[in-house]
C-alpha cells in the first residue's frame, strides 16, 4: 500500500528535513514513529527537502507499508507518536504510481517579513526587515515569473550539470498589515536557497541598494557566485504541493 | 544607578528563568549580555523566575551599574547582543529604593486553552484540552478570588513555613474565539506551580471529573498532595508586574 501524508511542521527546533546523522530533524521523526507503528525502517520520500529553521503548512511525503491501515486511524496513530513540532494533517492511500516527488506539478512557497519591532514570540517566524520600498520591490518581483534559468539564485555550491530551467507562475507580495508582508512564490520547483536568495535581492532593491535590473543581471548571467544577500530560513514556508 | 528593565521572552527554548548549571536559561542570558556590556558579572533581581517554557510579556528584572548609561542606548545595545527570543521592552533608570520582587504590588499571569486541533505552529503557546464545560469553569474560577491560603495549590515541596495566604484580586475566563480560550489571574504574587494547578483544577472541572466544591475543598485542606492536574508551562504567560 502506498500512503501518502500532508503535513505541517514548525522548523524551529530542527536542523532541516533530511537525516543528517544524530540531528534532530524532520525525517528522524518521521522514521521513528514509522518504526514504532510497524516495527520497520521505512524509507520515505519528501516532495523536496527543506533547510534548517524552514517551516511546511503543506509538505507531502509517501511511502510503502505492507500494513492497510485506515487513514483515519492512521493518522490519529502517528500523531499520537510524533512530537508536538510535526503534525499530519491528512492521510491518503494512494496508486503506486503517485510519487511525493516526481508526481509533483507546481510548489508554493511563502515568506514573511516584518516591517515592525522585535518581538521574541515572532523570530523564529519572520525576518525583521525595515526601511523597505514596497513599490520597488512589487516591481522587481515581476522579474521572476516566467521560465529562466535561476542557476544564478542557486546554492554557490550546485552542481554544474543539474538542469536549473524553472518556471515561476506567480510571485506577488500581499500587504497583510502595516507592519507585515506576505511574498507569494509557485512554480514548477526551486532550487536549494532560490527563494531565500531571491528574497535577498528583492530586499537589496527594497533598500534601494540594487536597482531592479541587478535581478535581470542575476538571471542572464547564471553565476551564483554574483554576491547577494541570503535571507534567513525562519520567514520561509513550504505552503503546499499542488499534484 | 539602578536599571529597571522590563522585557519579554518565549520560553520554549529556556529551562526557565533561573541560573542552573549550563542549561539555557532567561538569567544566563541576562548576565552573559551584561557582561558583554560592562564586563563585570553582574547579579540581577527578578520579579520572580518563571519555571521551564512558561514565557513573559512584562516580566521586570532590576540591577545596579556603576555605568550611567541613556536607556534609549542601553535598551538597543542589549537588544544587539541578546539573542532574539528574550527582548528588553523598556529600559529606565530608577531610585535605589526601587525593588523588582519587593516593590511588585501585584502580578498578571494568563494562560492558553486550544480546544481546536493541534497545530504544530501553537504547540508551544497553548495547551490543547477539548470537551470542557466553559460555564462550570466560568462558576468555580470565581472560588479563587480573594485572600486564602493558597498552599493546597503549590508544589508539593513547598517549604512548611512559607507565608501561603495571597489574595487574587481578578480570576476570569475570556473567549477569545470558537476555539481559544484565556484565562486572567491578578494577584499580590503567585506560588510556584500554582496557576497550573489551579488551571489543573479548573480542566478537572470542565472535564466533569471534579464537582467545583473540589477548588473549595483543596483551598480549606491546604494540602498540596491531594491529587490534582498540573498543566503544562507552554500555555502560561507572565503578563504585568504592577508597581
Amino acid at each position: 500500500m502506498r500512503y501518502k501524508l500532508t503535513l505541517s511542521y514548525d522548523g524551529s527546533c530542527f536542523m532541516g528535513f533530511q537525516i543528517q546523522n544524530d540531528e534532530r530533524t524532520v525525517e528522524l521523526e518521521i522514521k521513528n514513529a514509522l518504526k514504532v507503528m510497524t516495527s520497520k525502517d521505512i524509507k520515505i520520500y519528501p516532495s523536496g527537502r527543506t533547510d534548517r529553521y524552514v517551516h511546511a503548512l503543506g509538505q507531502v511525503i509517501h511511502f510503502d507499508l505492507e500494513e492497510d491501515i485506515p487513514p483515519s486511524r492512521f493518522k490519529r496513530a502517528i500523531n499520537n507518536i510524533l512530537p508536538n513540532d510535526i503534525h499530519v494533517n491528512l492521510v491518503e492511500i494512494v496508486d503506486e504510481s503517485f510519487h511525493a516527488r516526481f508526481s509533483a506539478k507546481s510548489k508554493e512557497y511563502r515568506y514573511y517579513i516584518d516591517l515592525g519591532e522585535e518581538n521574541p514570540f515572532d523570530s523564529r517566524y519572520v525576518s525583521y526587515i525595515n526601511n523597505l520600498d514596497i513599490g520597488k520591490m512589487d516591481e522587481a518581483i515581476k522579474l521572476f515569473i516566467g521560465t529562466h534559468d535561476f542557476r544564478g539564485f542557486a546554492s554557490a555550491q550546485i552542481d554544474e550539470r543539474k538542469d536549473t530551467v524553472k518556471t515561476v507562475f506567480e510571485a506577488k507580495i500581499n500587504r497583510l498589515s502595516d507592519k507585515k508582508l506576505e511574498f507569494i512564490f509557485i512554480g514548477t520547483g526551486f532550487l536549494k536557497y532560490q527563494i531565500r536568495r531571491m528574497m535577498g535581492a528583492l530586499v537589496e532593491v527594497g533598500r534601494g541598494k540594487k536597482d531592479s535590473s541587478f535581478i535581470s543581471l542575476v538571471l542572464e548571467k547564471k553565476d551564483p557566485k554574483i554576491s547577494h544577500k541570503v535571507l534567513d530560513g525562519h520567514g520561509l514556508y513550504l505552503y503546499k504541493v499542488n499534484y
